[in-house]
């Protein structure tokens, strides 16, 4: 495995005991045999008071299809996992010792998968420990060999990896747990084994382009029936959408030509929506065919969660509505996985009372799927509207008949703002071509455009707080990109803050204190702070001189003039910065190891990638834009003071 | 991403929502808001009750990560997660849909990753539902940009992406659910963020020989320090062991210069070994670099359970032996992955009391973690010993001095057999070579040899059931294969049979049950039965006839004579008979399939893939060889009594 291919593997001959030591390091509840390698056996860590007056249930198989069988072992489920070297059937010592560490006078259960290495390791462990006094039972999950050869035969054949052989052991496990004796165990799991189909659909995945892959079913091909065997209608079919795949597959299992399953309209159901189980390497009883064979077959890959889900989803309304079931549980993920294999099965199975409680029995093995039982409200619900007090209040959205004095001022502030940026769009935009990729003077006098627009139509200017919101919606509307959701903050947050802090009029102290806690927003939300060469070093001067002259007493037309020429001086400044570090950049940097592009390390922002002599020529276009307009709208508001004196 | 390989996968716009469609039917407890395509949220379907009087928890990102967020919603834990479109944050109108939903008069908390378009957007519905009247908090997980920069600053910016904002939701979700006020689980969340350091490899991986594959990073190679920004020690480096790998990303964590965390000797911990997320689209808040570069970048992999349970089990006594720590809690496994991504991350927490309730508070979140808490007994136990019974008959097992009446029948019988095995070698292999691979007469012989060899030694004639089980040793001893194992069975299976139901004499009748029992063992074990062209051929109507003559009244060793007629007739009507399938054929069969090899269907066992005609010419080996012992095995108990009489 190892040697196939960059996997953080030591020895290929060490990955399953080194895998059980990391599993009994993550689950406290779990213990080993202490006979590695030969002997790799999990074990729930209270099996001893468990055998007392419990039946054992054991299961196990090769390994390479984590997280079964090993994360399956706990109370309520399995007593033993044996596990097997990769894709390997454990070893009949290994089995026996499992038998004879966990089994009390009550005995003990084998659940053994349908698969020739493990039925005869197995069968001869079983053989072996009754010899010497144990009372073993086996289940052989999901095929019954005493029924006669198939051809011209209705009998239910199904093979049922993956996912069943779990819920065989949960139901097992579940039986013996209530003090059920070993006969009546087997029963119940032997039953139930006997009410489900599986079937499956392998894929041969090749996803990255330019790669030449060794796809021997063929582009565009999948592999229909894998799980059920021998047939009609197990196939090589052309890809096809997920439901289409779906459907086939369910009235394949639930065909009553072939009665696998036991299953009618009208039945209660449960799903399993599982990664398929890679086909064994073992395939008759007399003949071995290599893992490497498998390895050239099959691609690297896995079935994400996304895609079972997806699968769950097409699954369960088809069988409600075209096959006429009542889905009581659906369980869907990665229950038995297989190194190097996509696809998946989808196995149902039929349902009563006595099968739901087992499947539903508390359990403490570590991997069995939680949350799958419970009422099953409506699945959606309708989207939530604006708290009725916002709703209304967007809806009355309108420019005033009459101005207040604040609102005259507030429109004098924005206009000169939202001009002064339309004047110097075209240095914005040469600044910006010499350190990023041109456009910050088009793009902010975009959003200035509409503002004006919008001012005109319907801001609300009498009330300060809804406006500066209403700039901020104006700007989300049009501008885009990052600096348009960054702006969109920086009203936001004003805006908050000045509803839920003043009554009528906004004050100057309070005007300050929204622009401290916008620039705060921005700085959170954003990842920079002051240095980093973006609009927050005009922004933050301004915000400090503007409290400090407030704080000594100026007027505060003064204290906000004061304060714009400090914003001026702050972009101005960004001359002399590099860009800076922040918590985002370190992907960047990776990508430059990653692609060899050899970037000095320590630039990130607008203005990564460009070297400090250009840097020195241009100051940040973020920044004097930010320093543009504030400095226009606390000149008009002086402006407009003079007017009035 | 359907374009790009043969996923199952209908519309690419579609996987998220069908990936909540399919989530919601396997999770009664969660449901979704009816916004689809543009809101895609997942929320508690009891969320109505618990916004009354707990704070709400929200977390979401981009898609493509599952089971995060959304398999993380429940009772105890996020009472929403907002899922964007796959590796793309979701829309503020998506976020703010999630918070009207779900949050009461407490507010409610968003934990939000430390990734550019999350934080902006999250940020962005943050302040636009303050100005709505909600109460809202945000934790951004692992980073703080109000940091000052980080050259010649040792201030601790882990960037802390995979499992530990899931650490944070269930932390977050578990003060919430205490009753905790907004500013309380806020600071809770806060608190834990701060103690926390998290360090990534990633590889890219080609597994497939043959493939060639875009290796950015170079063949051997591996990136280290994923997962912690721009501190030196983020490197390519040559691929090295797990527990060197191990080591150098504790070291980085841990290191007392860099001062990541504050985790001291003598610390509690709690360690999270998890796959990699992908490295984030966008790396500056002022750039982005499209996904299909990313795509073509990195492979199609995923870590299996395997590999992430085999860090850990590396990681746990490193932090305790070399680093003095006391690992508290390891959660181990797939919480955030990747498509396309390969590789884990290390997190390791400092834990406290409370730290630790909350992460062992309940939850119904289905994919938190379970059975990772409770008291840590010793790991691995002692293989245990056979019971004592047995162990002592293995010790004293010796060939008696003195033979019973039955032990020198059994001498006779044994020896004849073996003999008969021994003479008919060139023949089995002849006709073995027809139809298999030549070598069955090699194979009995060599049990045979040892059967002869062993006899002598130490079989403890006198007690015919051990002997019979010896017989069964010593051909696992030699044999081997699958008719190695077969053999074993059969006699294990009687010999715990005879050991059962006699006394000191065998009777016929009981030698009788013995064959049918054993024979009933390899069928159910070795998935055949008659009319396979197996060994049970010769047995099945031996043991028939052996049952029939008994009961008839003749006397044994007529009875058993005729029965060895049987067999012989049965294995020379194998000649008549088709190789058939079994239930693990069908595997044969789509391996045919999948390499386009042109096997007709229909056939099985040893004489798989061999033409009618040539079976006809040769009877199977394995059921000659069966006859041509049992029959010897008759004669000779027919030669002895004739000399007695």
């Amino acid at each position: 495995m190892a040697s196939q291919g960059k996997k953080l593997i030591n020895d290929p001959n060490a990955v399953v005991t080194e895998f059980i030591e990391g599993l009994v390091e993550t689950y406290p509840g779990l213990q080993y045999l202490d006979g590695f390698p030969e002997v790799k056996v999990v074990l729930r860590a209270d099996y001893a008071s468990a055998m007392l007056d419990k039946v054992a249930v054991i299961s196990g198989g090769g390994s390479g299809h984590e997280p079964a069988h090993a994360g399956f072992v706990g109370e309520g489920m399995l007593s033993a996992a044996i596990c097997g070297e990769v894709f390997t059937s454990p070893q009949v010592d290994a089995i026996l010792s499992g038998i004879r560490a966990v089994t009390g006078p009550m005995g003990c259960l084998l659940v053994v998968t349908n698969y020739t290495g493990d039925r005869l390791n197995f069968g001869l462990a079983a053989e072996q420990a009754r010899s010497e006094g144990y009372k073993v039972e086996t289940v052989i999950v999901g095929d019954d060999c005493a029924l006669p050869p198939l051809r011209g035969t209705a009998g239910r054949r199904g093979l049922s990896y993956n996912f069943l052989s779990l819920c065989e052991a949960q139901i097992a496990g579940a039986a013996a747990a209530t003090g059920l004796s070993l006969d009546e165990v087997a029963a119940e799991a032997k039953r139930a084994s006997e009410m489900v189909g599986t079937m499956g659909v392998a894929l041969s995945v090749c996803t990255l382009p330019g790669q030449v892959t060794p796809d021997r079913l063929g582009p565009g091909k999948m592999e229909l029936g894998l799980g059920i065997h021998g047939e009609p209608g197990a196939a090589v079919a052309d890809l096809q959408p997920v439901e289409v795949v779906v459907s086939h597959v369910l009235q394949e299992i639930l065909s009553p030509d072939t009665n696998y399953v036991p299953i009618t309209p009208g039945n209660r159901v449960v799903v399993g929506c599982s990664e398929h189980l890679k086909p064994p390497l073992m395939f008759t009883p007399f003949s071995y065919i290599s893992s490497s064979f498998w390895k050239k077959l099959l691609h690297l890959s896995a079935t994400p969660a996304m895609e079972l889900m997806i699968a769950a989803g097409k699954a369960v309304p088809q069988l409600q509505l075209e096959h006429g079931l009542a889905v009581d549980r659906v369980y869907t993920g990665s229950f038995m996985t297989s190194l190097d294999m996509a696809g998946f099965s989808i196995s149902i199975m039929k349902a009563d009372e006595a099968i739901l409680q087992y499947l539903d029995a508390a359990t403490k093995a570590p991997h069995w799927p939680v949350g799958v039982n419970g009422n099953r409200p409506p699945a959606k619900i309708p989207v939530p509207l604006p708290l009725s007090h916002s709703a209304k209040s967007y809806e009355s959205l309108s420019r005033p008949q009459q101005l207040s004095e604040q609102g005259c001022l507030l429109e004098v502030a924005i206009e000169a703002a939202v001009i002064a940026i339309i004047d110097l769009r075209d240095n914005l935009n040469e600044w910006d071509g010499r350190v990023g990729d041109g456009d910050c003077g088009s793009t902010m006098c975009r959003g200035a455009t509409a503002i004006l627009e919008d001012m005109k139509k319907h801001y609300p200017l009498n009330d300060a707080a809804e406006t500066v919101g209403e700039i901020g919606s104006s700007i989300r509307r049009v501008m885009g990109g990052t600096s348009g959701i960054i702006y969109t903050l920086f009203c936001k947050a004003a805006c908050a803050h000045l509803k839920a802090n003043t009554q009528s009029v906004v004050t100057s102290k309070q005007w300050a204190e929204a622009l401290e806690v916008s620039i705060a927003a921005v700085s959170k939300y954003g990842g920079a702070s002051a240095g980093f060469r973006t609009l927050l070093d005009a922004l933050i001067p301004a915000s400090a001189v503007l409290q400090e002259r407030l704080n000594a007493g100026d007027d505060p037309c003064t204290a906000f003039l004061l304060s714009s020429e400090a914003a001026v001086a702050g972009a101005e400044s960004t001359r002399h910065m590099q860009a800076q570090h922040n918590a985002l950049h370190v992907k960047e940097r990776l990508v430059m190891i990653s692609t060899n592009l050899s970037i000095p390390y320590g630039r990130a922002g607008r203005s990564a990638y460009i070297s400090s002599d250009i840097l020195a020529t241009v100051p940040d276009p973020g920044a004097m834009a930010a320093a543009s307009w504030y400095r226009a709208a606390a000149l008009a508001i002086k402006n407009k003071y003079q007017v009035h004196e």
